[in-house]
């Protein structure tokens, strides 16, 4: 791999200055025979990260789905439990289709929980796994293996997440404990029995609401303590952070940062959220992502993390720009601490993972949201004028 | 201006046909050299509706402004009225630039409120007026004059409220009664009475919340009983029918809907918002607007209205395809008749104000928000791959 140079480039909207690439990471100086790409004094910023999405659901690709689902969590999954073989979805061929999306828009890392469940077994684990080999190099793909259909309803369930997590996938998922499992203490003690027995981290969905919600967390809260599982536990959407009862929410963040649980949103505008400038406040590190892509569940998402950045500020009223900074730094930092990605940032010594981006300054960026003019993965141009250097299948 | 043919089109996503425009509205047949234009199977929608911004306020084309404006509404209106001047903001070429950018996605008719103010009297007004004459025939401007930095507080608001509507602004406004006003029977007793002295419709901005809110809305509800002007009264933003109090916002919706109010949305993700199911059944009009885009008050907005109806959607839940079609339907029927746009629509005898917009339905229209391939004015052609055939200043 050759040395490269950014020239005229402005880190995080800072002052100009060139940036040297050595063997895919950020160097003090680079061979004089690099290669110069000149960045024209756009703003660089590092990998956008996808710390939250659904890569083996996406339609991308397939003629239109007529959605004409019921209203219910449970009219979701089963409706798409049950279409999944009649449309055709083909977890490798779609999650590799929203992945090449994901890289024309900047994104270096993708955290994707993959359905597990005892209709279609680990073909999706599958899938999303033979889509990681083919795209190494060009997004890491860190898998979660997520029990959409339940575990405790569903006998065999367990067995097979046990199986996803022997064949590579990298995070222990976990649904509504209370909402969909009905059984808060036996899910919640299979998902730290598998977390525990593989060596791996937990990411809970928890839709959850209010009183309810807040129970699942606090059952999620002391097993993180019982099992010395500190920074190892995430926490997905998270709405019963968003209950009204803020004294009680400040209670259960106060609990959460000893623990140093992370929050991941994806900011849904008609749903409760946890309010991203309390969790910074509490110290909690909290990550985003776009959930679904136009999958069997609804029609919207592009995977654009700078998009998401902007749904952010929209749903916690971010407009000074300061705030408008926190909401990209949850979808570049953010996500990338709690996925724990290796030498991430712009600074020496760091992985050549980046993205030019257009705008004077990094608030103007998030309400531009324009085509992303470069996208590098380990020093290497991945994604040019928005388009991905591979093409989706 | 010759005829047009638009070959190869999907009105609402329905069938292929080939559509005729002569003299500007569309007929049944046209003359035989009339100018064809392929339209390569794509749906034509009726021209967006902007229902709700303001075409004076925004930065667009100036330096990037870093927002540090503290959280309270009075904040924002004081440090609005105050920079005004130190920033260069001529509201005529602001407008110019809003409403060329609105075009350019495919919006064909705007109302704009526009600061009535004793401290910028009515430059706003008479900028705007000359940015509506400029673009006569590229798109309709419909002002209405607002006083936003309130009009009991600031003696002699309402009598430059009076000169803007004798001037040529086109609906009265107003602004929270209670809220900004503090002064609910002195402001909306104002509101009525320039209203009748104008023979104008009216359109008030209510920020207020539940009660307080709900309170405001009575008021206006008994004076357009009393002053018999239903169908001739909008209430933009409506956060007092976001309530959880369900059971008395259905009492409100039925006032409404008795009197024939509008309700105008921007559907903010982060605000209490009217749940536009919930209005469409109690039979109350709805259209929507994009609020400020890129002002001092924040960063947001590109004056993409397909955008909007995605907001729509995205705020109430809206992911069934019939429900995202209401989306669109309040961002381009809804709209249209609060604005009582003439001849709107695709029928015969509509004024050909049309879009073509990319996607298999309706509703992955929305989803998609691309680039508009083709934008007619009264069977002109504004705007072709998403650029207006103006330059913007």
């Amino acid at each position: 791999m050759t040395d490269l140079i950014l020239k005229n480039v402005r880190p995080m909207g800072g002052a100009l200055t060139d940036l040297a690439i050595h063997d895919r990471i950020f160097v003090e100086n680079s061979d004089p025979a690099a290669e110069v790409i000149d960045c024209g004094g756009r703003i660089l910023i590092p990998g956008l990260v996808e710390a939250h999405t659904h890569l083996d659901k996406s339609l991308l690709g397939l003629p239109w789905y007529r959605n004409e689902v019921g209203p219910r969590l449970i009219d979701k999954i089963t409706n798409e439990r049950e279409v999944k073989v009649s449309l055709g979805l083909d977890p490798q061929v779609q999650s590799e289709r929203q992945a090449i999306l994901s890289v024309s828009h900047g994104t270096t890392h993708i955290r994707s929980h993959v359905d597990v469940d005892t209709h279609h077994g680990l073909a999706g684990i599958e899938g999303v796994m033979a889509t990681r080999e083919k795209l190494a190099g060009i997004v890491d793909i860190e898998i979660v293996a997520f029990p959409q259909s339940s575990m405790m309803p569903r006998p065999g369930t367990v067995e097979l997440m046990d199986e996803a997590l022997a064949l590579g996938a990298d995070v222990v998922g976990g649904i509504d404990p209370c909402g969909i499992e009905r059984d808060p203490k036996g899910h919640l003690d299979a998902v730290f029995r598998l977390a525990e027995k593989h060596g791996k981290p937990i990411d809970i969905h928890l839709h959850e609401r209010d009183a309810m919600g807040g129970f699942s967390m606090e059952e999620i809260i002391a097993r993180t303590r019982a099992h010395g599982m500190q920074g190892k536990v995430a926490i997905s959407h998270a709405f019963c952070l968003g209950s009204p009862d803020r004294a009680y929410v400040a209670d259960l963040q106060a609990q959460l940062a000893d623990e140093r649980i992370h929050i991941l949103t994806t900011a849904p505008a008609s749903a409760p959220v946890p309010l991203v400038r309390e969790l910074r406040a509490a110290g909690i590190l909290t990550g985003a992502g776009s959930d679904g892509i136009r999958d069997t569940w609804g029609p919207y998402g592009n995977a654009d993390m700078l998009e998401r950045a902007m749904f952010i500020g929209l749903r916690n009223n971010l407009r000074r720009d300061d705030e408008v900074e926190l909401a990209l730094d949850i979808c570049t930092y953010g996500g990338a601490a709690i996925m724990e990605a290796e030498g991430y940032g712009l600074g020496l010594g760091c992985r050549a993972d980046c993205v030019l981006v257009e705008g004077e300054t990094l608030a103007e960026a998030v309400a531009l949201r324009a085509k992303r003019k470069l996208v590098l993965k380990g020093g290497r141009v991945v994604a040019r004028d928005g388009a991905c250097i591979l093409e989706a299948p």
